[in-house]
């Protein structure tokens, strides 16, 4: 019993007694590209940047960051899918920009449940244990934004299994007016 | 110059003229809760769960799978920003369900460009280069949807990072309805 799931089934039925023709759509993108961008709840991309359903692959983890794991997600995309075009869209007011790997270390090495942050910046606000798991991950924290787009934009065109004539153009959106403002990389 | 780059700008500019007061959203979800899909093109996780924006994270990637990656995300979801419940949905018809490692292994090293997939398998239609980096990445594909989801949810659940008292909710999306049905973890 969970209010958060009846309220996702039935969102999801309403969106089922209006699905049209959608059931149909082939499963390679139908424009041919693919957006990487963050998880942050305030960013709807087929919102800001005009996608329909069956248009685009849509990728998407905390700071839009090009880790091993949104890498796999494009080759697939690219070499299975078709698509030859890709956006990295990171954003303004980004949590990544908030902490490091040493706070977010400490902070789980402390409590895994929520913490907060004030102006004298991260709190462990948690009762349960913690764990030094959190050693062993790097969290891709980012401390400048453009900087960050381009280190992205970059790793991806270098990588090996990576294409040379897929272009990858990088972006920051502004959450305070939904503007994609380009990145120069 | 691209047609495809320039949809996206235009496409965003229509989305900051109608912004309203999306400006002022706070950067914790609203709703208090993270959705895992998969980047597939067919899906709208905003239409398909009843999401607007600020309400919740969303994590993509190729097959919705509980990644490492997705993980990260998943505990900087939760530690940082306050998220309590999460889902994994993966879907019918998915791209993950139609390869393997090895398969996909033996496209690349033969070239980096598209394949197509037929009657009897995929089929490499390239003439650029291959590399054999494929050997070396996990792609993370689908034998048994029902199962990947169970071991996904449970991957998540399990992990050392993540709370007991997380729900965890696995659904599979019908790409032909749009339906999400539960799967039993």
């Amino acid at each position: 019993m969970s209010k958060i799931r009846d309220e996702v089934v039935s969102a999801n039925d309403a969106y089922t007694a209006d699905f049209g023709d959608k059931g149909s759509l082939p499963m390679p993108p139908g424009r041919g590209f693919a957006i990487l961008t963050c998880m942050d709840a305030r960013l709807d991309p087929a919102k800001y940047a005009g996608l329909a359903e069956g248009d685009a692959h849509v990728i998407r983890n905390a700071g839009g960051r090009a880790s091993d794991d949104a890498i796999r997600s494009l080759v697939i995309s690219h070499k299975l899918l078709g698509t030859n075009e890709w956006f990295v869209i990171q954003h303004t007011d980004c949590g990544m920009l908030t902490f490091t790997d040493d706070i977010m270390r400490g902070l789980l090495a402390s409590s895994l449940d929520t913490s907060s942050v004030d102006a004298d910046g991260w709190h462990d606000n948690g009762k349960s244990p913690g764990s030094t798991e959190g050693n062993h991950i790097a969290w891709l924290t980012i401390k400048d934004l453009t900087e960050a787009v381009k280190e992205d934009v970059n790793r991806i065109k270098d990588h090996p299994l990576v294409p040379d004539y897929i272009p990858v153009h990088g972006f920051i959106y502004d959450c305070g007016t939904g503007k994609l403002n380009a990145v120069k990389t």
